[in-house]
């Protein structure tokens, strides 16, 4: 049942003044529940609850942690239609896109589960004692990593499942053994607040301390701006505009005690298409993009915003059969009116600009807040000089820039702002031909794609998705994935500790049977 | 020789017009040299060099680059007693120390071309596509770690060689394939420019391209701002005060884009002194302290600067066990005048401090520039109250904490701003006794010891040189051994990348031989 209240810990509460509805771009109607946004007192409440939460729930096994993790994502499961009911309702998407969306969350949670129960995620690395060294003898060191505190997470509006209440932040956050508070993506509080029950749920039922997780309700910035100012957060994750990013960023970065912040702003995704692919594979490159540009009626961090060629006639074929197949797109909904709203507006400001030319806009009628899928294009020569046109449209939209040599496009390549991903589209001799471009692009994004989309993030081992500013405000974590952990966690060194004293990971014995770094080898053996 | 000048990557030059001279505080003379401070051309000139050196550099084989971190080590050594005698002359650090920094610094050189040669810090981990996956094929992604670009070092004063020029940052920055322009510390700028020769001959020789390395001259800080600010500047790395690590953290975090400081900013190390080894061990700790707290006149960001005990016959024992066991070392030179201005300013502010009693300084004449050691002692609740008596003073220099209780001793702990390390000396039933004491310790520091001395830091996997700030400005990595390298480099994906252009790190055959994570294993084995 939704409250509109917020958990408090393991307590709902709603003293604040402020409320605010949720609404269905879909019926243009706001929804029927009212939220009531968190208080001040509420707050200090929640982060004093994490800060203590911490002090038990960094210690927990990483086989309780992954009984934790198991559970929750067994409460999301047991929230049934309700929650799908729900997520469609906030949000516009449809119903197979929450369903695979929910699955999505799931996999996250049980992903993180099975690494924290396996356990060698810790990196621990020993090197034993060398009494004997000359000049000086070595002492014993173990190092393994351990939990910041507690984290802040803010909720994505384009994923209220998968980047949201119970995403990806929070399952790595958790897994890592920092208790999380979420502050609530205001488009889709019904959404977070089911899940975060869900969330509670799982915690007793497990025995995690209250105020290892508490959901905020919030339809302003201040929520956000108190959490990142509080001296007992350590770090905070976050997944949306460059402009809220930043303004997080910004914030961390001023405290007494500055903290890491991750924030996957997005993107606009460049992509290549290089000429022996324009020339042999354009009438399919444009059939896959229509779809790619208009998935999810464009509003992925993945989304492909530029497309760059080689003007000619081939790139010129490529143009207009992109054209035609993304008129035959039907118009989709976007997630909010203020989304559209933006969507519109950037839009408009990237067409407006001089030397642009729109090549596509779906026409007619479409009802309210559907959106018009767009295709504008541009010379190489006039993107260079106009940073206006690096700006992302959130939305179903891309531009295809027309370079007058490989060369030009690949000085746009260069002097692009940080990417999340990059693609390489070719065929034959195109990469023999060009290594120059992948070059570049190799050093503006996080994650290369060859001969496909870049809409489509993998939770795996072997993903990043972050990449050079403004993609993320740290390239050295990727947000998706097993190694999104890492952002949560610092090293740490015990010195000549009684082996007795050592927490398991670090024991001679190695009771966890984990993979460890021992005096350079990784074994999963004892020592001595 | 020392000329005086900079290296503008391989290229001597010295346009600018501010001069200055560094000072032996031995003698309490200027030395002879007459160094030239880099101009706001040269800074430019060596910042193009190293974006221009990083497009090949970047790519430079594991071999390739220890090779060069090895000739590196070779030209260091070929220096001979000439780079000895001006570290002596620049520092008033006696020759043994300068011997075994020197050897400290070689050590490291070797330790990171090991670990490149070698080949699997990269980290590579690979998942093969499942083209049959349902309801979506899973594609081919293959992740490493790739080096940033430029990085800033910024000598430290202390140690004129294994934190400065050459230091662990530089080696560990060029290891990962990241150019390195070094802000040369000004008290040690004939140290700098012979160790700066030493790396440009090594490059030249082994075919490093001009620009993986400038040292640049300053006195001021208006240097080392230029670089900060450079938009080709990605990282930085920094040893030294809080004042100066946390105003390049503001510089770094200012810009467009924002950059990652690594600055290791010093501690107060605090040490605890259980009750039972209060009682059964105080003489023992009082000589191993007095020696800790004096080596190399204080001058070690692990110095022990705040130990503490429980009020009582045992304490007391040990404060006057650490007051004629300090006394007994003969005082000696710090580094330089405005060191010691600043070792006797700010021990003046905490003795003065009210509640505080100063036990020991060594009185009667010193020479100039020779530093008397302080124990002061101050009671609990006192220390508690007062932030100032938090600060550090770099030298040697030590306060004593009576607390009326084990918990009071906790909650001072817990209130601690974060520290490099962390050391509990116990015995008996001490560790049993008092587990909130040693769990709050680790919250605060990077590195815990047990029954020993803060000061010394292994160059070893197992080390972690870093902690909560403001030990440093991020907790997540560590300024000392391999893992120190993992500041300058972000992780990379390749998607459905075709086998022939990958890097050799990630291609099939596994043509480097190294270990590697594949669909989930450890392995050296090849794929398909």
């Amino acid at each position: 049942m939704i409250t509109g209240k917020n958990y408090i810990g393991n307590l709902l509460s709603s003293v604040g003044e402020i409320t605010f509805t949720t609404f269905n771009p879909k019926t243009n109607l706001s929804n029927n529940h009212t939220f009531v946004e968190a208080s001040t007192v509420e707050i200090q409440e929640a982060v004093a609850l994490a800060t203590k939460a911490f002090d038990t729930y960094k210690n927990k096994s990483g086989v309780e942690k992954s009984v934790f993790l198991l559970q929750i994502a067994s409460e999301i499961e047991a929230l049934g239609d309700k929650l799908l009911h729900v997520y469609c309702e906030e949000s516009g998407l449809p119903l197979a896109r929450a369903i695979s969306e929910r699955t999505r969350t799931l996999f996250q949670l049980q992903t993180f589960a099975k690494l924290v129960k396996e356990g060698s995620w810790v990196a621990a690395t020993i090197e034993t004692a060398q009494p004997d060294r000359k000049p000086i003898p070595k002492p014993d060191l173990r190092k393994m990593l351990v939990p910041l505190g507690p984290v802040v997470v803010f909720g994505a509006s384009n994923f209220p499942l998968a980047y949201s209440t119970a995403g990806g932040d929070t399952a790595s956050a958790l897994a890592a053994g920092c208790p999380v508070i979420v502050k609530s993506h205001p488009m889709h509080a019904g959404t977070g607040e089911l899940v975060a029950s869900a969330i509670i749920k799982a915690a007793e039922k497990t025995g995690m301390p209250n105020g290892v997780f508490s959901n905020l309700n919030s339809s302003g910035i201040q929520v956000g701006i108190a959490l990142v100012e509080h001296p007992q957060v350590k770090a905070v994750g976050f997944t949306g505009s460059l402009s809220g990013g930043r303004a997080l960023y910004d914030l961390a970065a001023k405290r007494d005690e500055p903290i890491p912040v991750f924030a996957e702003m997005g993107s606009i995704n460049p992509v290549v298409l290089l000429p022996t692919a324009a020339r042999t594979s354009s009438e399919k490159w444009a059939q896959v993009y229509a779809q790619s540009i208009t998935l999810g009626t464009g509003q992925f961090c993945t989304n492909p915003g530029l497309i760059l060629g080689v003007k000619s006639a081939d790139l010129d074929e490529f143009i207009s059969k992109l054209s035609s197949e993304i008129l035959k797109v039907a118009p989709s909904c976007m997630l909010h009116p203020a989304i559209i709203g933006n969507y519109e507006k950037n839009k408009e400001t990237l067409s407006s600009q001089q030397g642009v030319k729109v090549v596509t806009s779906a026409s007619g009628a479409v009802k309210e807040n559907y959106a018009r899928q767009t295709v504008i294009t541009v010379l190489g020569s006039t993107f260079l000089k106009n940073p206006t046109l690096h700006q992302e449209v959130f939305g179903p939209f891309s531009m295809v820039v027309q370079c007058d040599t490989v060369d030009e496009l690949r000085e746009i390549i260069v002097h692009l702002e940080g990417q999340l991903t990059g693609t390489i589209l070719a065929e034959g001799d195109d990469f023999k031909k060009y290594p120059a471009v992948v070059e570049g692009l190799k050093t503006r994004v996080g994650r290369i794609i060859f001969n496909g989309v870049p809409t489509g993030v993998e939770v795996c081992d072997a993903m990043v998705h972050g990449g050079p500013y403004p993609a993320s405000t740290d390239s050295r974590f990727t947000a998706v994935g097993t190694a999104s952990i890492k952002r949560w966690v610092r090293p740490f060194s015990y010195q000549n500790w009684p082996n007795s004293w050592l927490p398991d990971a670090l024991k001679n014995e190695n009771p966890l049977g984990i993979a460890r770094f021992v005096n350079g080898e990784r074994t999963t053996k004892s020592i001595g």
